[in-house]
């Protein structure tokens, strides 16, 4: 087989780790995760790790540390593990930078994926859940019954027609215009008659053109009723805009998200919100995350690293063998620290990105009753950038909608807006979208900007993987070592905060090895 | 919004039905199923209706008239109900008109949907299964990690690329060419300027071109091993064939599946087995429904309808005011009747398909852990067709994959082999698609072609639906109405069969209430 996008995955991963005894011995089926006793070998002696952070880089290093028998204590100033992966529901309040106070009264049932929502098939994040039992599901990335929404110079502008429509309306003419060029001899130079014989029959196919090479509408565009019993032919929508409208409109330009790398179905998450991956890699680690714990200061100090943190307003410390830091950098450079001026200057090189998200509680599912939307995106270039109708819950009583999810200028004009602010404007901009549907039955709502969120301070670290900065922290200072998915090149996803902190292990294990 | 796709679905059908009296009240949040006292109006008098099969259709039609107060009797010959949407399990035992016996020893949680597998998100399955109740899941219809392998004249020949890999090099190519053709002028009698200046943009993100307008490969097509953590950038695919070799290998022949419009995403599954459904439907009918029952004849006698039936060897027969018959056509036309002539040879019209799968239950889910497959569909033009991966049970110990699911000449093929042959010839060429780990670690497998199974002797039936003969069978003979997937203009889906159930429900009750 040639050309697969195979990727390794935990295997994988453990397979090079393998050289320095952490590899788990292969387990029997049914697969059940490893566990201590599952371990081949161990960094010879005692050693003790203080991870800083209960994200998802502090808390799989703590977990691949604690296989190999280290002596793991994870500092975490919130009170829950996940960091900015973090599961709105029910009870949940927070406080913004702002002083903005909200309280979430979803349902039970519901929640809302404040951070991260989606996992790509090869993402070692899939092998976590694999490994810890978390359970997971298809997360509707893409969906043909979805709307778009865009401005333009043409009879289409801010108007919304399915992903359906538009798809097959943008791939009906560019078949046809492709097989335009193609017949009419333009193309000779670089296709041969055996070519053209070929892009015809696939054009034809992928346009859903006529005979005479020509696009003039599908059923793939949708019916307004579906073709049903007897004599029930189903009613088609009106014929297509005009070639020039169609692609003046734009209608197309986000095709590309859905053929993304990371982002092309199938994708997946976990069963009941992202932070149950979290919650199951906490679980293993029991009372050795200490919540509630603000740290304040990280010096390397003679064979270790003393750690300054607070624990209900009294000031503690913790000296252990090595450090594996994986605060968000920004926040590391305020910390006291012995830290060289050039490690300093690296930590405030990432710039923080603004990323937001805002989700609706309906006491109705409207998107499934009235238009017969299951999940999926619906794509705009209004500020609210885009809605995502839920994943789960499909025909249940309510659902959480998330109103924008949107970053960088998009998200600026949102995070300075109190919530109910907010609300209003992704009501006014969603119902221009969906309909009136959008603005009633509304039971609850809930908002977050990740600048404006404690001990996050930031959506995701925007810079280079390739800058000398990066590179300066991906190695230890002394006996701190530094992780998370800023120092990956997956930024901003779950997969690089893990694969970030496996490195950081890898590499605190080969030394307490003695290996180099 | 102009050009919305939304289909009515229940509701819709519903407000047409109200007219006589069938509508139910608007249900209260939350959502419950309607029930007998939820009817607006009943037709006058007492009335018996009965109903041959316990398919989509028969069920359906049972369930309604119960819900108008008709008193109904369902005659199944089978030992389940669901008919062709038949759900394969531990302990199922079935013995083809060639008289193999096939015995089920999967796993328990494990399930092959011989039949219906798919629910698209317009059809009306999706507002049965609210309103009974059975929990619905994505169904990966598509994905990305699957495989395309082809035979072509090209050096792709055979040759297994991802999913990803075939739509990022034809869009690519296709977006390069369109573009050299649009910027050469050769498209100018229909593009003006502007119309160009969009298009560019378009294709520049569609093709993910350079900015020469070249398509030299992209992330998109995936890597060997996932980019992670510090440089660890990831290892690319080797560059993309030529624009002449994706051209005329054709790996982008099967793209426009998941344009359709009963195949786009995203499409839905009953959680646990399609089945599920018809078992959800049976239970609100209790012993209403006879197994077991197989009919022999059917008349129409003065006021009424004698069906004569066996039930465990012995012969009976029941006499009511109406029958709807269910059954496949080519099989009622075999029952003794006093069906007129044109009626009998209408019956005859329909060709029964030959359509089946094959299921593989293995221990271990290869395609998960190695091929970072997680569900969706692997696409050929050997026999096999296609190869589906289980939609469920992610990370389980085991699944049970689709060997083939094929239709016509390919199905015919695999049709008069016994079950060891259908399986050796299904692992030989599904092999050469997904290696070696195809061939091991088998568990146990199923297979069944719908023109060998009893009761069915068809996959679904092929004809129009303008015909003459499909127009008489819409009509009832007498007291006897006609209903199935093959009265509709969704033959084959589940949805047909509802809304033919629902059609003949509102025919039988307009005649009861003597409205014409």
């Amino acid at each position: 087989m040639k050309g697969l996008g195979i990727t390794g995955g935990a295997g994988m991963m453990y397979g090079a780790m393998s050289a320095i005894g952490l590899a788990p011995a292969a387990t029997a089926e049914p697969f059940r995760a490893p566990s201590l006793g599952d371990l081949v070998g161990r960094a010879p002696g005692h050693h003790s790790v203080t991870v800083l952070g209960a994200g998802p880089a502090g808390l799989c290093t703590a977990y691949e540390l604690r296989k190999a028998g280290y002596d793991v204590t994870v500092l975490e100033a919130r009170l829950r593990p996940g960091g900015r992966v973090w599961s709105i529901r029910d009870g949940t309040r927070e406080t913004d930078l702002d002083g903005e106070t909200q309280r979430c009264t979803f349902a039970g049932g519901q929640h809302l994926n404040m951070g991260a929502t989606r996992i790509p098939q090869g993402h070692v994040t899939l092998d976590y859940c694999r490994e810890l039992g978390v359970e997971i599901q298809a997360f509707p990335n893409h969906n043909a019954n979805a709307l778009v929404n865009y401005t333009s110079d043409t009879p289409l502008t801010k108007t919304s027609i399915t992903q359906r429509a538009a798809r097959a309306d943008t791939f009906g003419y560019v078949a046809e215009l492709l097989q335009k060029a193609s017949s009419s001899g333009s193309l000779d130079d670089v296709l041969s008659a055996d070519d053209k014989v070929a892009l015809a029959e696939f054009l034809k196919d992928f346009g859903d053109l006529g005979s005479d090479g020509r696009y003039v509408g599908s059923s793939r565009r949708g019916y307004l009723s579906e073709p049903g019993a007897g004599t029930d032919y189903g009613t088609r929508l009106p014929p297509p805009p005009s070639l020039s409208d169609v692609v003046r409109s734009g209608i197309g330009r986000n095709f590309g998200f859905d053929l993304e790398h990371d982002q092309a179905m199938m994708m997946y998450t976990a069963v009941g919100g992202m932070d149950r991956i979290y919650y199951a890699f906490g679980r293993t680690l029991g009372s050795r995350v200490n919540f509630g714990t603000v740290v304040t200061a990280m010096r390397n100090v003679p064979d270790g690293v003393t750690v300054d943190y607070t624990s209900g307003g009294v000031a503690r410390s913790i000296t252990s063998d090595f450090v594996v830091c994986t605060l968000p950098p920004h926040l590391v450079e305020r910390l006291r620290t012995n830290l060289p001026p050039a490690v300093l200057a690296a930590l405030r090189a990432p710039r923080p990105v603004a990323s937001g998200k805002l989700g609706i509680e309906y006491s109705t599912r409207w998107w499934e009753a009235e238009q017969r939307i299951y999940g999926g995106i619906s794509n705009t270039d209004k500020d609210i950038r885009e809605i995502m109708f839920p994943y789960d819950n499909f025909h249940g009583a309510r659902g959480v909608v998330v109103g924008y999810y949107n970053t960088g200028r998009r998200q600026e004009i949102f995070e300075p807006l109190r919530h109910r602010d907010r609300l209003a404007k992704a009501l006014a901009e969603g119902s221009e979208i969906h309909g009136d549907s959008y603005t009633k039955n509304i039971a609850s709502s809930f908002s977050g900007s990740w600048r404006r969120i404690q001990y996050s301070e930031s959506a995701w670290a925007s810079w280079s993987s390739r800058s000398p900065e990066y590179k300066l922290l991906l190695q230890p200072v002394d006996r701190i070592y530094f992780a998370g998915d800023h120092l990956s090149n997956a930024m901003s996803w779950q997969h690089g905060a893990l694969t970030s902190a496996r490195a950081a292990v890898s590499a605190v294990h080969a030394r307490a090895a003695g290996l180099h």
